[in-house]
């Protein structure tokens, strides 16, 4: 039981947040003081009295983590933080100003956020892979909680991340659900029906306790009660009032996303009298008790072995990945895969079969899995490959957005891309997953077009300090490389060419092969072309490219497996602005695909050898 | 209760698609025959006694609707429409085929199907949308199924249609969870877990009934019960065998994806036993009972009244776009809107206060919302505007691909795009949009600069037979156009221009007025530049932009709120590709943005007037 003196004083904690919202809105003059009000009791009392942390190293991997789903109320969280001793509080006016890394919505900018929020629905997936990382990989005793609003809970990617807590057994996962009733616009679809919440929370397999989130002492009841749940996370189902205690507010609609204006002085005033500041003895707060281990990580991750191919054998670049997963595997124990559901497509597997206990199959909810890779990730304490289909990591397009706010360094593989599929059709075809990576600040995009080069990719990726995405193939494909062949981030490979050469052809996956085939066929006709293998679609080699078409009489020919817009060519191009006098020509898919047979689609959509022939022929008649 | 007779028929000719799926698949050398077989009895129940519709005419607006959002199992569901009559039985051999539009996965191109699957969890999306239809705007009997696997239920799409299903109490839709237990690579997580299904389906508000899937009489008293049922949706948990009836491959791991190889002829040979076709009379197809009313549109729809602006006040886009939505609204009773509790933000709220009866408000849920109204939109009855922060349509951006295999027509609207909407911050901002659409095929980009021209694009959109992204912004603009103004879709505007122009600068949106801006400050030191707005960005103006820049000294400056990649300015490089000799220099966000006003932060990131003034000014000296 708590004493009185403690209730007393996290009440006193809880309205002395509501003050700091205000003001910091108010200087501001946007943001969300209501959605703070909501939740001021739950926050005074997490940070006052449950979580067990250190202000002045928020990055202590021992301690409880935080996410705070509804990144809108950043102000009171920033509040917390503050008053806990992190950051003086006189900086909280500065919220919101270009100088400030007090944003609107939390940024890991602030040493003590570990993910971007702000995209609601997204924060308890972070929150649930820092609980399996706890739980399985640090085998540690600190816990995870994550403050959710109401409207944000008709997000699918919600029920994702409580489908995967409960069957991974988070215990160490505490779920808080701002209920506070209204939404942006209108009410939320359920309102105040804690029952309704209760069910459905209870039937994804959490245990559920409802409280007056108005009401600390049944607040810490709560969290004393999670605490002791031994085999799924708890989720506390929170009835507020939104601008809760901010009088003639509380309760009102069409109070969303505003700085309380003329009203704020006088409901500063009456909120002071309740705080009685002058008298107040902040709680102390508590102390770390969980261990860690440290981990050492060489700045580098190499290959266990090096590719090792007799060139005899066509091999897909997706089963390479496989198996420079598992080597990496074997050179570094805090490599993690994850897959959902497609780990024997993506060939994932070959990391499972050897290293269950760092694969997390996240079935088919791809955008859990990019969260829960992204809280796994966090503190850079693991290295995490993602994998699915190319096309079903669209599925996460938000959740990588929000990945790159937060700097997050996981790496995505994606499988399958392309018409090369075949017959599956083109809901299974990745025709778009450049135009949407490249916009990832700086990303790495790897697109290997053999198994050596697929090999090196996945090693560089894992080294390397930033998001990668990295596309692989389902057909298999000659070797083009030897074993020992160097790569590096950004460097294109120039694989036929001679003196005579009259176009620089750029490819990268089935279309590299598809130009070597067509090279073969111009030699007949006395015909040599330069072929340039991308390797890195970002960042370009535009020096390599440059170089080479103006070798070339100044003829480029750009072909690729994926839509015309925003993929090889117009990154190509993009690079190659600035260069007087080149003639190019484009080689991509220009609408929706259909079944058929690998060959017969790269027929058809234009993008085979005799298209490139085609193409080089006409780039030669233009320009002569 | 249904006759002996009845049920001995369902179950031999469940038995029958289970040949056809296992002929189709070996003739195709691929596909999910084993997926098929558990939703036999399924669908010869539906198929062959409970659906009304008219296999000569699928697209009868009145028939019952059928999603499968299992989308492998395409060679049972082609069966059962080849079987009651749709098309020779002799084509289900062409599966996969290039020349056949029996594709791996269910698309459009074929005349009984509304929507394309393939990608998971989003059938029941799709058929919320057409049952939503068929309540409260058809008005109508017709009822809407879906059949879902098991595995797909991880997907928080299907949650998100659950929530909005039983919220709007669709009755009229009745979902099948096919619980074959066996997922791609492992066992799905619940397995036959069939009381944490109940559970679940049951919390999200839909009626629930567990049935033995391979029993027909406990499927048909279930469709029955199911239609009794007045207020909620109902969904049919059905417990299966993954390869039902395949006898050595019922229920094992390993058959996920693989035609039967082998054991196709001995399995085949077995059922044709159990089906004895001889004798076998099919049963006769449900009668169409529901009445439906005739849409009459016409094929452009204006808008009420011209835009209508004195010039003397700025206004947002946003708002523009609310107020010929309305417009819009009041000229064709066909038109609905949808929005994501961002009513009030994206101006969809005019629309909302109009015509209450055409708004779908979808909370928060992205992917459902844009799920819905491409059910909304099919068979071309209903023309639909989604709604929502720009940012937060990439939450859908999955959907919006599928959506593009449909060749659906719905128009999305994202609003805030771009770092010019200040203090929210990065979360919040849409730096990626145009690269994501404008990979969509034949999509229209519009991105208005003016009040005026955002009316018009709307317009436009609203006519257009393709899907349309319009991107509105939150500032308040100048107005540019006058009320009489004719805007085409890509066309360009040429908006400040003489003839002493010494460069060509492309803008849209924010960087537009920052463009004029700059002409201002260059007017002072006696440069003039010509001023495009490119309106939409796809299709692009590319003769506009070619002639503007060959007279202007072939020099080219774009500037764009939005990430380098895959924006305006690619879109310009790539449309100018063959033009020699011009000096293009690019002005777009390069990193991760943050919070600030939103002038601070166009002049921090490079896209304001100063910035233009300055590019121009290298690009004179660069090339004289």
């Amino acid at each position: 039981m708590a004493t009185e003196n403690t209730v007393t004083t996290l009440e006193r904690m809880a309205n002395l947040l509501r003050i700091r919202s205000i003001e910091s809105t108010q200087a501001a003059n946007s943001g969300h003081p209501t959605s703070c009000a909501s939740m001021a009791e739950i926050t005074s009392t997490l940070f006052f009295n449950v979580m067990r942390y250190d202000p002045q190293n928020p990055k202590n991997p021992a301690a409880d983590r935080f996410v705070l789903s509804k990144g809108h109320c950043a102000p009171i969280l920033y509040a917390a933080w503050a008053e806990a001793g992190a950051f003086p509080v006189a900086d909280l006016n500065s919220l919101r100003k270009i100088d400030s890394d007090l944003e609107g919505h939390p940024t890991p900018r602030l040493n003590f956020i570990d993910v971007a929020t702000g995209s609601l629905g997204q924060g308890i997936g972070f929150a649930a892979g820092m609980a399996y990382a706890g739980k399985y990989l640090d085998k540690s005793d600190y816990r995870v909680y994550c403050v959710m609003g109401d409207g944000e809970c008709s997000e699918g990617s919600v029920w994702e991340a409580f489908w995967f807590s409960s069957f991974y057994k988070l215990n160490n996962l505490c779920g808080i659900i701002d209920v506070n009733r209204l939404g942006q616009s209108e009410a939320t679809p359920l309102q105040h029906e804690m029952e309704t919440y209760r069910k459905r929370v209870d039937a994804f397999g959490w245990h559920a306790i409802i409280v007056d989130g108005q009401n600390v002492t049944e607040l810490l009841d709560a969290f004393k009660e999670a605490s002791t749940i031994k085999d799924k996370p708890t989720c506390i189902l929170a009835k507020t009032l939104k601008g809760a205690g901010l009088k003639g507010i509380e309760n009102e609609l069409d109070w969303h996303g505003k700085p309380l204006g003329d009203k704020a002085a006088g409901i500063i005033a009456d909120l002071k009298k309740l705080v009685n500041e002058e008298t107040l003895i902040r709680p102390e707060i508590a102390k770390i008790t969980a261990k860690v281990a440290e981990i050492k990580k060489s700045k580098e991750i190499k290959l266990s072995s090096p590719p090792n191919y007799d060139g005899k054998k066509e091999i897909a670049t997706r089963l390479a990945h496989g198996t420079a997963l598992e080597k990496l595997g074997k050179s570094c124990e805090h490599v993690i895969a994850l897959d959902g559901d497609t780990k024997n497509s993506t060939y994932s597997i070959k990391f499972h079969d050897s290293f269950p206990k760092r694969f997390v199959e996240c079935y088919i909810a791809e955008q859990n899995m990019v969260a829960v890779a992204i809280g796994i990730a966090t503190r850079q304490r693991y290295t995490c490959f993602v994998h699915t289909f190319a096309a079903f990591l669209m599925r996460a397009a938000d959740q990588i957005r929000m990945g790159a706010i937060s700097f997050t360094q996981v790496k995505y593989v994606g499988s399958h891309a392309g018409i090369s599929i075949g017959e599956d059709g083109p809901s299974q075809m990745a025709l778009e997953d450049f135009a949407f990576f490249r916009t990832v600040p700086n990303i790495v995009c790897f697109y290997p077009s053999d198994a050596v080069s697929a090999e090196r990719a996945v090693e560089l990726a894992a080294s390397y300090e930033g998001a990668v995405y990295i596309r692989t193939s389902r057909p298999n494909f000659p070797i083009i490389y030897k074993n020992d062949e160097v790569f590096h981030i950004g460097q294109a490979k120039i694989v036929v060419e001679s003196s005579a050469d009259c176009c620089t052809v750029v490819a990268a996956g089935v279309t590299l092969h598809e130009a070597v085939k067509a090279s073969e066929i111009l030699k007949k006709i006395g015909k040599a072309i330069r072929i340039i293998d991308l390797f890195t679609v970002k960042p370009i080699d535009r020096d390599t490219i440059r170089k080479s078409v103006n070798a070339t009489h100044d003829r480029l020919l750009i072909v690729e497996d994926h839509y015309l817009e925003g993929g090889l060519g117009e990154a190509v191009m993009a690079a190659l602005a600035d260069q007087p006098n080149i003639t190019i020509a484009h080689l991509a898919v220009r609408e929706v695909a259909r079944s058929g047979k690998s060959a017969e689609l790269l027929d058809k959509y234009g993008i085979d050898a005799q298209h490139i022939v085609n193409a080089i022929e006409q780039l030669i008649e233009n320009k002569t």
